[in-house]
């Protein structure tokens, strides 16, 4: 029976099994040290579409057939597809939850969302109500440059601090029955709102949601950072990882060699200009169920635990003068 | 102990209470025919905040707190919010979740939010995962005007079929434990797209989702449509709820004078224009939560099916040349 642990957080027992991931990535996350990693490689941006945000949805439904596939799974052992994305009223989402016809929870974390749909996919099967959940989540980085800041083609600038949004897929089979890993703890985060307004450092508007999220999932399970033997964050970038690792000094934790960020970890800044790092649904989708599962599977990695970082704003908001309220989530994984 | 029924439908046990609801309107809406069962009706559609989206955001969140002062809660006492809207990024929730700041689950599902927010509620209450969830859903006509078609401003001459979305918002306490009614089961839905391109003709684009949810929940529980006393959708309009009738006249299930849909019940067109009648996050939400509540309540009504519908393009897919996939979640609410 699946308890309640501290102020926010859930032990899922039976813990769900992570019994299946797919990831799907475009040129520049290919040529990038995780490159090969990656269930497929896309070297055309537009993925032979019409359009970026075609090409997106192309991407988030391959992710989700191969996630299937390697399990010999049909869509109508599906009992839930969850999935968010980044793009206005998650369209992404809801175009391939159409073409998959599963029943569609649809959600929207920003980058958060990898760890929000495998949390709620983790509480769909741990209290019984399904046996399998697809859980899925993408970015796009010309669909999401389009929409948040400026056209590509415009050739804008970037300030250092940016991030460069991943393009990319993943998706991930939760079951009641399969093979480790298994999402056993999960920390469901408050929406913090520090007054960040530039939207060019997301990395600083998330790191507080970050260490908030963290410190309570070590304070309501009573843990430390070295339980796990890899946290990754995703995607604080260069900015952002470094106030978290301030911010979690400040009240006692101190993340050591163990800490990494999936936007540090998915290009190569020597010889890839994307500023701060990666950012995006997929960033730490891809690096997650990419390259980290991989790496549980081989028993390098036993315990890890994933906290996604999200930044809720619009460019409604910002155009309004608001500022960029953040979350984070955490999953801990274990084999 | 909770259990699934038929393709796609959980019969929840110990079924949630829904102990508290709590709604907030617009002066068009505190006119309408439902105007006295809404806690507080706005006279000013700015609610005295700088900007619409601002005036949504108020609104959402005296939603919140009236849910929970009418059980005498306290923020603290709320294990979850969960909540979504209609606005890109959902930023009205999104910043009701920093103003509230408990853990947060941000959903979309456009105008089928509520059932979504309150089939996620009983999820997570009837699996022992929570012992109270907050779930909300607000929608404003200017704001989602604005970005999904014209600012009003423009003065710009609607068609017949178009529907008019509702400016308010509205909050339910769903607990383990507490006062009827309870959620007892909920059907989620799949997103069915029939090739329907004309954004001003929303009911048609959503009728088929709401007919195969309904159709599935019947099925899948073995009721018909008499076994309860009330069946709303929210919100198909004139259009659309001519359209569900045919649908669900062809699979052999007759709607009968215990059908209604909220975007039908909530205005008088006979002295409001507002063409084939409501739509919008709110008005499922206040219909339900506002006026059925009460009416449950009273004793009135002992069963009623909640429907509520959602059309999950945004302006890009439009401009895009790209139809419009809809989807349907079912609740039922007994006493």
């Amino acid at each position: 029976m699946s308890k309640k642990a501290g102020q926010q957080s859930l032990l899922l027992d039976p813990a769900p099994f992570l019994s299946s991931a797919a990831t799907v990535a475009g040129p520049m996350e290919g040529k990038g040290p995780l490159g090969g990693d990656f269930d497929l490689v896309y070297g055309d941006l537009r993925a032979s579409q019409k359009s970026f945000e075609a090409a997106e949805r192309k991407m988030l439904q391959e992710a989700c057939s191969l996630a299937l596939e390697k399990r010999s799974f049909n869509l109508a052992d599906i009992d839930y597809f969850l999935s968010g994305d980044l793009l206005n009223q998650i369209t992404v989402s809801g175009y391939s939850a159409a073409a998959l016809g599963r029943p569609y929870f649809g959600l929207y974390g920003a980058c958060s969302t990898l760890a929000l749909v495998l949390s709620w996919g983790g509480i769909l099967v741990a209290g019984g109500f399904a046996c399998n959940v697809l859980a899925a989540t993408s970015s796009h980085h010309c669909s999401a440059e389009r929409q948040f800041r400026y056209p590509t083609e415009y050739g804008f600038r970037r300030p250092t601090q940016a991030q460069w949004t991943v393009t990319g897929a993943a998706a991930a089979l939760i079951s009641a029955a399969g093979e480790s890993p298994r999402i056993t703890a999960v920390t469901i985060g408050k929406v913090i709102d520090m007054g960040e307004k530039d939207s060019f450092n997301l990395g600083a508007a998330m790191a507080p949601a970050a260490a908030s999220t963290m410190i309570l999932h070590f304070q309501d399970l009573q843990r430390n950072p070295r339980y796990y033997d890899l946290i990754v964050t995703g995607d604080l970038g260069q900015v952002g990882a470094k106030l978290l690792r301030q911010l979690l000094a400040r009240s006692g934790y101190f993340l050591e060699q163990n800490y990494n960020d999936c936007g540090l970890m998915i290009y190569n800044p020597a010889v890839q200009q994307v500023g701060a790092g990666g950012s995006g649904c997929a960033c730490p989708g891809v690096v997650v169920l990419g390259h980290l599962w991989r790496r549980m599977k081989s028993g390098e990695l036993k315990k890890v635990l994933v906290i996604s970082t999200g930044a809720l704003h619009s460019t409604t908001t910002l155009a309004q003068g608001d500022t960029i309220p953040a979350v984070a989530h955490a999953v801990a994984l274990e084999m």
